[in-house]
């Protein structure tokens, strides 16, 4: 990424800023700080101001690095949480601030950590805190070339995983050494870090999020493995269901309609649709096979810098601290396919990375949905 | 684990309540409620009364699972926030709590998530919310036997982590790539989960938390590497900084003093130390050698299910919205060594996860601590 780049988003966050009314913001949320200056990390923060000045406080042990990698002049060092609220009060004081209102991501600091950065040596009392988390939603939803090309390369990096993962399927294994295989794979292949990878088997398929055991493979279980990989900065999004040795028909047959639910709605990823209209469309598919009781969670979301991130479908959205989605843009990417369908027994799911283009879907992630690869 | 521990834990949990005048508890962090039931899982909650009746609600998929792992008969499944909102109220209307005081996780939940939690669907009004971070850890610090062989086994998880990451040390090789194989090690030995995986190699050893990039190994490059598996839900932490072939003297020099502070902190872990003098200990060292300029960030953390948790050392603790620590009891198991030695061109850090012992401390992780591990 270029420096210009992030000056853009800079202009494009200040003017977000002061249209609501901000006089500031206290970014501490890796992420964010990442799509505004290349470089986000915990036990940091920017401070940003409505003319889209940046200033990044970091442990003094990083100071060297995160100007490197920002290329900021005002990057400062602290020693510990109290140098930390320290400099923040001099950003205020450094920037005029002494009045208005700062924005503060509630939806990611729980109230310690936000009691540092309200404490009244780092705020000036007549500024007024409020919730950013919406401004720093709607300004990263819509993707640039270069986070496109980011996004591709995570998708890439978990069409290996998936590989690698199926390719270590076999009776005797553990879910863990499953998760393991891919893991190992995906950190050849560029990854350099990991939301959590899910490894389900059997009738632990059944599960929402099936973090992995130690419970061994056995034959005719069903596998789902649902692969999150961090490349460039970049999550993406990929879950398969396999089958150890061959599945019954019902398997079979679970499996196809949950694919067909999901590639109908994959078809619909066009510039313009609804939030609600792509739930309906995979949710109607389940639920006109009768199994509108099968279904877990929302099946659509948001992907970018973090793996599950805006736009949510609204209900989901307003637990999170998000608002309600608009019809979504070209180039909002999202991940396709996560409601899953959970007969008890065992499940399945499968699910992709897509992104909403012009005139329709470009779906990143490419491994090739099929329940029966005859692992043994 | 049996039942009847977790039986000895609630009645714990539900004198300590009665102590302090909490009618009821809403755990969400997986591992207050892993603590208290032998389950722990995000999306889920445990409604747990000062009579010690213990109700939790997970998604309507892992009923089956959740109630199986506990043996708890009041486990209730729901279809998403709503469902969890009403599931809760539910609770409070059986257990007949319609006034008084809730223990809620401050320190844990992010504004959004609160909110569901105090939601008026939720929580009776007259019944109000208030913070139980201290009352866990309080409940948590001193760890049982059974609780003492899963760290054990997490840190023997870490030994063959470091052994493999070490074997992967390489010039040329990534620094992700020496964290796979560390990983990759971890889950063929039992682990089945992580906290983040540090390597930090070269310039980046100087920086406190070296998340892994594709930065490649060099000849003369100090690796810095810190392992936090999970097995059997406990965590443990091991971190060991080698040179990939001759150290320098100076490296060698910074080293052995690191490792002198290191271990003349950890000959200290015995009944009744107080956290300030262990956190003193290392410091003084090292502060003498000319280096109080040098180290970042406490030396000390506790270490249990979560690979940070309370004790923390009182500074720190304060910022996490926790107490600050009583002298230690027998049992604690702490984290010692994690403040590092940072040079600027370069930094060290040798970690150990230890049990505070009646005589003296117990040393969970044995990986051997030796810069010149004559790697090539």
């Amino acid at each position: 990424m270029s420096e210009p780049n992030f000056r853009k988003r800079l202009e494009r966050c200040a003017a977000l800023m002061r249209a609501k009314g901000l006089d500031a913001l206290i970014l501490t949320k890796p992420a964010n700080m990442f799509y505004l200056t290349g470089d986000g990390r915990l036990c940091a923060y920017a401070f940003i101001t409505s003319n889209g000045t940046v200033t990044m406080g970091v442990p003094k042990t990083d100071l060297e690095e995160v100007s490197q990698a920002t290329g900021l002049q005002d990057v400062v060092g602290f020693d510990d949480e109290i140098g930390m609220i320290h400099s923040i009060a001099h950003c205020f004081d450094h920037s005029g601030i002494h009045q208005g209102s700062v924005g503060l991501e509630y939806a990611f600091l729980p109230q310690p950590r936000m009691g540092m950065l309200i404490h009244p040596h780092a705020k000036p009392k007549d500024v007024a805190a409020t919730d950013c988390t919406s401004l720093m939603s709607e300004l990263r939803m819509v993707k640039d070339d270069s986070e496109i090309a980011c996004l591709q390369a995570a998708a890439r990096v978990a069409d290996i995983g998936m590989e690698a993962a199926v390719s270590a399927v076999a009776v005797g294994v553990t879910e863990s050494q499953v998760a393991g295989a891919a893991e190992y794979a995906m950190r050849q292949a560029g990854a350099t870090d990991f939301y959590r990878t899910y490894v389900a088997t059997g009738p632990r398929t059944n599960i929402a999020h099936g973090v992995p055991t130690l419970r061994k493979l056995q034959n005719g279980d069903l596998v789902m493995i649902d692969l999150h990989p961090v490349a460039n900065g970049y999550a993406s999004d990929l879950c398969r269901t396999v089958c150890v040795g061959k599945p019954t028909s019902q398997q079979q047959t679970a499996y196809d309609l949950y694919l067909k639910a999901q590639q109908a709605t994959v078809a619909k990823a066009k510039e313009g649709v609804e939030m609600k209209e792509l739930e309906q469309t995979m949710h109607q598919i389940l639920k006109d096979a009768g199994h509108g009781a099968h279904i877990f969670g929302p099946p659509i979301h948001g992907i970018g810098i973090e793996f599950e991130e805006s736009p949510l479908p609204a209900g989901h959205a307003f637990f999170h601290g998000e608002k309600a989605p608009p019809p979504l843009p070209a180039n909002v990417v999202i991940a396709i396919g996560n409601c899953g369908l959970y007969l008890g027994p065992w499940g399945v799911r499968v699910e992709d990375t897509v992104v909403v283009g012009h005139d329709g879907p470009h779906v990143l992630t490419r491994y090739p949905a099929r329940l029966d690869v005859r692992t043994s």
